[in-house]
């Protein structure tokens, strides 16, 4: 027994206890301030961890251990309720800093609005960005209800931000005819309803670029997500978006970042979101970092 | 703001406000006073209607908008509780007096004993009436310990009314012994457990002629709708729905009217269920009506 | 049947068709951006009226029926997500069309932080204004995290806009140190723990003048109110509550608006919540309405 | 281990393997079919005897336990689904064939309405009866929606039946005014809000006399009693009621029969209220069976 | 009405009255006390049970219904709870006893340590046997946090006692890098991901020999089986499931005893785990019971 | 940011970083595997601390900050799985280890059976050591279906071990008769279904003397803690409770340790009952830390 230090409870499973020594660091932003339905992503990543104690640290996709892999769980930024723009001010800063000690971040949602400040800040060290979207929505809104700052925008936000040339979604099956519209005139790719096999046909493209990978869980179909705050029904299995992850690993992309969002714990009483989101994590550990 | 007029909360997204200017009515039948295992359908409708903000207007799978169709969400047809005979006279004259009113019929449930009347009623002016019926239940049986009108039994009434060579069912993968028998012996196509793929051969046979269409959403796997009276293992998928109400969408067949029943939310604390028939009611709306 | 309208369903109970002919306004403020904890009260107005059908239009508490209160459900007023000010913007100009309209306002929250906009615009039209208050919480703080516009905040507020000497708060039984300071140094009262007894000694005091009632759910105890934010052990039961509000009914204060925030459904499956929501604004109705 | 006979488990705690021996019956009344608003009762019995067993034989308040009291467990009276008047007919048959062998009856509902051809059929060999009824709701309507039968009308339908002299409400908080008025103007007693304080004063009145106790679980604050149809705010807490109980067993009253309806299990995922409800069975049968 | 015998509610649908008479004995082993992660599959075996009562008798997958497999449900085997040494010595007794007696032994779990004493027992009369074993997990661990008997080890504690080499597993997608080694070097089959196809190439390997079926229900996705101490993502289909049932009906192997563990209510409130656990064991019986 | 250091996150609100400093130590044992109802309480101590952050450092009852006692979190002791004996043999050495250090303990359950090793760690060093005990079971058991190592044993266990005469129960409302029997002839205090009164009469007895309380969560009334193994109708009320532990505060017993046991999360989806078992251990470390 050790008494002589604070009980580190609540850690994503195999976290390394150094942050120096560690290549990659895994996040929370517990902010949910602006999703247009049901609100609570707040407490994903809390949760993410916490069932994480139920998963293996092997897996037999990839035959790779967590061990093999040093990442530093860093918890949760502390976001000012209710504010999206200071919360979104904080989360940059927080990358530029992880970027700065040459980390790689792998961020936990919340909203998918906080992967905008997380790709704005990787794109300051990677001229050559690509994005890899994978989700239900085309969240290509200018605003929403008058807000521009809405979980409806941020790749919009990211696809003026580098050029829509270089944003790539897959598994859409929801949005406004402009935004599909948008997307089309401006030379951005958007795959509808599938992930896997029109990803297999990108990836050789993307082959040596830094790629950032921002995943809202509801690309999954609500039958293995219910947990989240928008469910649309026709949406892929976990076991597509697990072969979907090792795709990507075994590809010659070069991720430089990446994100899970929109685990909404309380509308899963059976915790089946949040466990797969862990698992998810743990293949993006195993499979992205070299 | 405007004060003038009764609030008008809890419509379908898109609902047209005239009924006179409609093409279409939607409407809900909150009857679950006959079934046999857990009830609760009678709040499909309200919910189903409820969650249907977090619906985008607008299907890329048909890229069309609720705008260009214009329906009414006519609200719950008040039905007496625990009253089976009486419920059925009152959606009776509900449905002919819509039809009347050169209306297309599209209902929610409520149990599946209310498709019988409307069924009946859409019959009266369609001699010609074929009837597609999704379900993972055979609904045949004569009676249930006893009495004739039962949730079990609207496929059977129909069957005996318009001739069950009329009637197409599709996903069946539950039924006593003697339904399928009845079915088999009276000429009544039952494809059993699939759907999309016996559809795409049947379709065909039906051109040109009106289809009533009514889908029980225990068609879909428990997985995918666990928010019904009698959850059934081995279903298909929400995807498969969706595809399949694509196909009858470019098929040649008239949808003269149809349903989507037992929808019971409080079994589904995540509302994935009644997320998902609200999406389909969008797509029928959508891809059903010319 | 009449088909020639817009349904207009999922209003609560016994509301007047008409706006002009009513009395009193009750709205939904559907609204809760700024919460520290759990999220989801603006779902609160849209359940308590579905469950409202549950109810009976007759108080035998008060032996009156609403049939006997001209008063009118206009709705959930629309509010940005994730943008406090601009919402408290919409909610004060909407609270102040309504007092030019010479309507006494009775909202429905939504965070505690919505009754701020609507006291405000209350005490221009009445500067003799005193509030009554019923909370678990101070919300005394001038800011949470450096946000002045917090859930926790909303007291504090108007009690430095009309004087802290005019505000009563009972049943408080959370704060932070700091706030019971505050309040004792500028002259507030609070009364913890307790709402009913101290409400008896108080009443007499403000004999004759305009009251705006505030009641955060969570003054009762979680036993009696599981489906709200933050649930605080020790407090009251409904059965006090709805004697504090016939207290209020009995007294010679002039009830000129009032509201009942901080219900979150998700909370609480059983709905026990919503449903004693809903008692309670038909005995507000029935009982503070003259 | 012996395995010459069908397992016979389910069955509440303490039950006596014969009927013949048995003093008491206790049996379920599955059925919910004319409730006007949350369905779900049919369900009650079932996890009522379920529960049982987290129970402990022994009452510390009555210093007896269950083996003392010969009582068999009929299981569910199997009722036809939706056909409330059969059902009743089904009912009124049963307890007949109960008291022709000398038991007592002790029912679990379901709906209230169940009570009704209970009443009957012990009114028919105790003319003197007295009804002592525990409830928030009259249920002294004569009809709901243009239906006679309704779990709403129990209480009117015995009190025209025996004369509403010999009915004793308790606890009611909710009813339309003509309820009420009329209770008023027959003669029935009506204790509003309260039970155990009034039930003391009645007591001594009926003593010597045969009295059938109806209890619905409503009659508890929704606090105690989440799962059940209709949840009204302002009830007795478990404490009371079982007081109340309590002051029955040691007054001077002969309990001829006994039941305790509409237990919802669906509407509580804590069981507490099946819980409960297992609790107050054992209680009546140590109370009320000498 | 029959009152002269013991209410035996709560039978799995179809049971046979006599022990004596049955070829396969249903049992259920109510016993989570060596579980690392969520306890509750306690409850498993009732609640399968229970909702037994939703499904139809006839199997339109196999064209048999229950009456043509003579079956005897007996029930829950009391097990000490907190011991496991103890509970396995009685579980081993029991099946020794229904194999003297000629029956085959059908167990519902309950934890997967449960299967170890069958799976001896059955040994013991059949030299031959091999091992089918569907899960998500390996279950190979000699120990769990220093434990020998933990819900990780049962199929090590088999592989060893009756060679790894008559060991297959299907559909594994989780454990330690060690067990998946120790498989290997061992010559135990271990089929990841899939269970289907792999099946079909294996069975006729075994055509002719007695086999044991231990079902895990976590082989199956979360989605179809959310009910369960241990969820991971990436599972198989209930469709799969059925379909492997079948496929085994349809192979010459002798199913000379099976179960099917580890559903644990709680965790699903839809009760889709338990209602599809229930439509597998009438498969199970339709299909291996010959 | 500071990115130095582990993430210690779930830490209960206020906790000391300083384990040397610190004069009381909170932990929890998770541990389940004896209780012979509802399994669960062994992700008791980590809801309540995760709740936590919804709670104020400041106790407006005891107008006391949680700055003002050093105390510190250890997080939950590692126990085996299934293993009572082993389990205790380390929460035993844990305790002594904590005892020699010259601090404070104060447990979180986990099963009621956790508190015996803590209360015989605790009488080894105060020969003079009385018990308070409040729940709603008399935990008197010798045994339980043959295992002495049960939840239901450890008041029995403790007074055997520093006599009957020095333990005073509270609140018991469940029991065994022989439970009773025993108390009664072997002099220790029960005081039935009441806590406050009776703890009055009793406090001033014990003044000067050292005494562990023992907390289980279900004294509480269901309808204030629904979250726990065994559901008790009949209790006491949260305002009830936090009196009784403000009235030991004022009382001149002296508190050596204490514990709160039978949180059990997944059956209170509101988690109404960690959030009040937060407060409880608040008002614990407040009250009882001089």
């Amino acid at each position: 027994m050790r008494f002589d230090e604070a009980y580190s409870g609540n850690v994503f499973i195999g976290s390394h206890p150094s942050y120096e020594e560690s290549k990659v660091v895994l996040y929370g932003m517990p902010m949910d301030w602006t999703v247009s339905y049901r609100p609570g992503s707040r407490f994903g990543p809390a949760r993410i961890r916490e069932v994480s104690i139920g998963l293996e640290e092997y897996s037999p996709y990839l035959d790779r251990e967590l061990e093999e892999v040093k990442y530093f769980d860093a918890g949760d930024i502390p976001l000012p309720f209710g504010n999206p723009q200071r919360s979104l001010n904080i989360i940059e800063d927080y990358i530029d800093q992880l970027l700065t000690d040459g980390k790689t971040p792998l961020g936990m949602g919340g909203e998918h609005l906080v992967s905008w400040p997380v790709m704005k800040a990787v794109a300051k060290r990677y001229p050559e960005l690509a994005i890899i979207h994978m989700d239900a929505h085309t969240d290509l809104r200018e605003e929403y209800e008058g807000e521009p700052l809405s979980h409806s925008t941020p790749i919009r936000k990211i696809a003026e931000h580098i050029g829509p040339e270089n944003v790539y979604s897959f598994g859409i099956r929801s949005g406004m005819k402009e935004e599909f519209q948008w997307a089309k005139e401006n030379g951005m790719h958007i795959s509808k309803f599938e992930v896997l096999e029109p990803l297999k046909e990108i990836l050789p493209k993307l082959a040596g670029r830094p790629v950032y990978v921002t995943i809202d869980i509801d690309v999954l179909d609500p039958a293995h997500a219910p947990g989240t705050g928008t469910v649309d029904a026709g949406g892929i299995t976990s076991k597509e978006l697990l072969a979907s992850i090792h795709e990507i690993a075994k590809s010659e992309v070069n991720v430089v970042g990446a994100d899970l969002v929109e685990v909404a714990p309380i509308y899963d009483p059976s915790e089946q979101t949040a466990n797969t989101a862990s698992k998810l994590i743990r293949e993006m550990l195993l499979g992205w970092v070299k």
